[in-house]
């Protein structure tokens, strides 16, 4: 069993989503939260929230191994910039702990999960519930975190089976 | 005396330039250098070099107060999202000690360094040499980082000297 911890920055809200997975990439539910960051007024602020949250997280939790999605593109620069903070604040609070981060683009996280590279957010937050068990509508930040746990643990499983070591394989990628 | 950090981000290079200013806003020379983040073939072993490096400096300069250039606007949602990255990794490294960061435009750090908004580059390079009397051409990154460590010693003496409270001023922004 290995504990993935799987985060969906932004910069007003950050998805964080855990999962323990074995070998064949069969995953049970641990934790997931939305770590709401709007009640500061000052940008630096809700990047220093982030990375408090997420380092007690760590702490609590201590996961294995961390999944993050890729970000493809951003719809303008500005908004890429504050949601380059965000995830610059993310990957430091999973770094200074001494783990790595994987990244997942968003068509392999829709692939993963609902197994089809359209799948809209809706059938994402849908599927994560499924999967999981969890009852009720999950928050969708908190969803895609765990999306991207779900996606982790699918992919090690799937590179295990066949052979592939991890290093050759994040090269190819 | 205060002394004053100024950081000018980047993923590739991160400029990091220290002063000690009076209340008049006359400044004296402490350290800066350029952190050369290009070893590192992952981009969040950049950030954990950065945040390291950077916490490090704070550490052993021990810095009363932190400015850093506002962006106004990246060139492009991919570079953005990079800048971003490096800028969220440097601010967590301030803010996680305790200290706020001050942002000043690009226009408000050249009309305070060379007295015009429309300075290029190298005349703030030039610049900060002369007022730091530094011999020699400093490194770009570096004499920006000085730069806007000098906007926040020039500007914090003006708004002692007009009376106006500093949280007044960070509002009217």
């Amino acid at each position: 069993m290995i504990r993935i911890l799987g985060i969906d920055p932004g910069s007003q809200r950050t998805g964080v989503g855990i999962i323990d997975a074995d070998a064949t990439g069969k995953a049970v539910h641990v934790h997931h939260v939305a770590l709401n960051l709007l009640g500061n007024e000052e940008f630096s602020q809700r990047l220093k929230q982030l990375f408090g949250e997420l380092s007690a997280i760590i702490t609590e939790f201590r996961p294995d191994e961390v999944a993050i999605e890729r970000v493809f593109m951003a719809k303008n620069p500005d908004s890429a910039l504050k949601l380059g903070q965000a995830r610059g604040a993310a990957i430091c609070a999973v770094v200074t702990r001494n783990l790595t981060v994987a990244e997942y683009a968003a068509k392999e996280v829709k692939q993963a999960v609902v197994g089809g590279g359209a799948a809209d957010k809706t059938q994402i937050q849908h599927m994560v519930g499924v999967l999981l068990q969890l009852p009720g509508k999950l928050q969708a930040d908190a969803a895609d975190a765990l999306a991207v746990a779900l996606t982790h643990a699918h992919t090690r499983a799937t590179t295990q089976r066949i052979g592939i070591p991890r290093t050759a394989w994040r090269r190819r990628r």
